[in-house]
């Protein structure tokens, strides 16, 4: 059972660069799941529903968000009515629309996808590691394979993430940074980990968003407008992922990257 | 102009996988400056004379720092003789002891090593993007090639320095995350760019600090003291990169990785 | 029915004032129920079952903590035994030691007390407004009268949490942040709210703390031991609140406050 | 001499009630010098010139402001003209139009008003420690008496800069927080403290803003729009204090607070 999963498509230019490139990364790994991460999809902040269909389109069986998941008021019209779309699932329960998790099935297997938020410099929302273990126990039983997108901020988290459910998930992949780490591993009890995916976008700004508004910022403090452009030069960052046939555990994690520097190689 | 830079060496497992490697990778690379980041040589959490000492023994030409500088007294017996190390530039002057950063003779060349600290997420001392500036207003004349080691937390203020001073230093490197990013570039002026070298220290645990202790303390919120083991598997994160003969441009930035699972290759 | 409420004993300095003014303040105001929040006693840190015991003779009948609750550890030697001491009732559950409210009979009458710790730029535990929501369901019917310290840094959280649970409890008053605020007001459903009631301890000092080394830390940004001084001149601040014969609802609610400056009066 | 220095004004309300009372309270209190803080009036966020002109019509000498300075782009329209208009001096100097501090020529004797901003949980502007430095060493010789609007988000911070100027300034007052601290005092060497002043606007609100979204906010996570409210109750809150012959020395600082629990009296 291989997957792929794609970090977080920003603006016009990684919806661009996302259904130039996922159908050939499809056809170059042939993978039985393609998971995007899509919170940035709609002029960097948030997805409407029209560009969740975009990245289902371009080849994407589930779509994770992120901290962005809200920012459009569009995803209220559509959310709940999106069985393939998941947000973090430790926004607090009782007072946010959509799931956290999903189950697909892939031919005869079941594969559970959880998305979940850090909260070290982010918002505090509720507790990721008991979400975490509250979940498993729900879905353990019934999923041949599980695949956690840990959105979240800081290395440390992250990692802990990694190791806290080491054994208990086929595969914990970090999103939100937009940069993508050189840490892929296999974890002692057998968990694939890395800890930032990276971002799908523009090649040439920072974050994804023009980098001399970004940088005005930091020179002078004031209120600016980010923006992430309309064309330029793209990029994408995933990961690819074979899961093992014992449960939980992955036989191998490797790094996706198109880059005007490093082109796509059929 | 070749120029090696290792990631923050961190306790006692770093500083072995250091005096292990480093000799080797110098006898593999063959750079003219090596630089190494030795914030948390001493337990995790700053340095000390004799292990200022031991970095230079294992190969370093400069030793460079960030927020954990001033975390053991020791280092006041000696910032000040110290002229292979420097601390973060930006720490206010009036009231810091130590320098922000040394011009090296190699050969007949002058190379400018400058380390200078994040503020997003990281204490308010002053404005790196300032300083920056007035570094290079001073230094620019006198230096054929600049090295940059920055201090930071996120991605956005890495890479907004990166773009900052493209065309003014040769090369910007960011550290103190301790997880090495897939990023390495050329930036439009020249400029080598790497977001995060990575660590040199424990391979198993969170940052180099006991993973049990970091899980815990995400559980329960409650104080805890981190530690860094004392053995263990080690790994090495670095970099290297070729300095052009155009001033303030280089021709190409690499990754070096040494863990377990990739070792070392003559 | 009257309560006296006492904020943050702060170090030796803070244990004298409240051991001298406190058992003063009932004589002149013969409340029926004396809290005092005792998260700093310990030389500005925690708590000891010895000075826990201090607190109780000083007068009080329930003692509430916050932040630093476990910074002694001390604590877990008497925690569970201590029917009189309550910590933030939204660290989380199953991994805390402890209890977050408890129920107090004063003649005929029952008064639940509450301590919560807010989140914003404070550790990310768990939801204070979804766990209020929680222990009043418990406790409402078995309360006549509900007391809560709001244990929260920004005034937002505090005013926030204050128009939360309006009409549900009998008072919220805020501590942490170590000066009393002067917006003691009933709010429109009834519960008396106090921002923030203000700490017990030194006069001379910042928050409690030796000054010098609070402004030599804001200069230049190195790790500094903050230490509460051993004597010096004290001040005591806190607030009485006359609840009403109305469920939830209070009469009146005015500040105390002793200082060099404002000397206690019979 | 006597000066009113009137809290963050905080939109319609806020410019109503400033309206209303600030003509009362010169003719109960007959002070040389009124200084008002403008950065809420503009619905909450900013300022606007016409918003400049009321308030200076209102009976304000200078205008103070703080994080919301640049908030309504209509500020760069009048900022550099505006004589009697400070903002945070520590901006950076080089990037921000406007001025962070004026001489006031009150009959005989010049008075120095000068605005400094808090960086502890607030953006990461210039250090306002040696920023105060640096201003006190430019007008002190030219100031009989010199006032400071620091906004600042924490107690510590606030507490800090009031013993780190005292017997060097004649008055520090916070701004920020927007509710009114109850710690008035005349510090060791002779300054005016208070750690702050509080806010003029709603009443029934949180820090001025309508309170149902606040609390949404509290609850949900997500992003919402905070907005004052057009009409309802106000209040103002505000402090005299009398400066002393001595240089850098006051006499006497004094609160005020007028809300509809407690009305303005003649
Ligand atoms: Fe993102
Ligand atoms: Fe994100
Ligand atoms: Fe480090
Ligand atoms: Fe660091
Ligand atoms: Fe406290
Ligand atoms: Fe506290
Ligand atoms: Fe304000
Ligand atoms: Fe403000």
């Amino acid at each position: 059972m291989r997957i792929i999963f794609i970090g977080d498509v920003m603006g016009p230019i990684g919806q661009e660069t996302l259904t130039t490139y996922l159908p050939k990364l499809k056809a170059k790994y042939r993978p039985q799941l393609t998971i995007v991460n899509g919170e940035n999809i709609a002029m960097g902040k948030g997805i409407t529903k029209s560009l969740y269909k975009t990245i289902l389109t371009a080849g994407a069986d589930v779509v994770t968000m992120g901290n962005h998941t809200f920012d459009k008021d569009d995803i209220y019209e559509f959310i709940d009515d999106a069985n393939k779309l998941i947000r973090p699932a430790n926004f607090p329960a009782q007072h946010t629309p959509g799931k956290g998790y999903v189950l697909t099935k892939v031919n005869q297997t079941t594969v559970g996808v959880i998305n979940l938020q850090g909260r070290v410099f982010l918002d505090s929302i509720d507790d990721p590691f008991a979400k975490v273990d509250e979940i498993l126990a729900e879905i353990q039983a019934q999923c041949d394979y599980i695949f956690l997108d840990f959105h979240a901020e800081t290395t440390s988290e992250k990692e802990a993430m990694g190791y806290y459910v080491d054994g208990r998930v086929t595969a914990v992949v970090g999103t939100h940074t937009h940069v993508q780490t050189n840490d892929a591993k296999i974890l002692p009890k057998g968990t694939a980990y890395l800890t930032d995916v990276g971002m799908t976008g523009p090649y040439d700004e920072i974050l994804g968003m023009r980098k001399e508004r970004v940088i005005e910022r930091f020179l002078n403090h004031r209120p600016v407008r980010f923006e992430t452009p309309l064309s330029g030069r793209g990029q994408l960052n995933g990961c690819v992922i074979d899961f093992s046939s014992t449960k939980n555990a992955a036989r191998k994690i490797e790094l996706i990257q198109i880059t005007p520097d490093q082109p796509f190689l059929e």
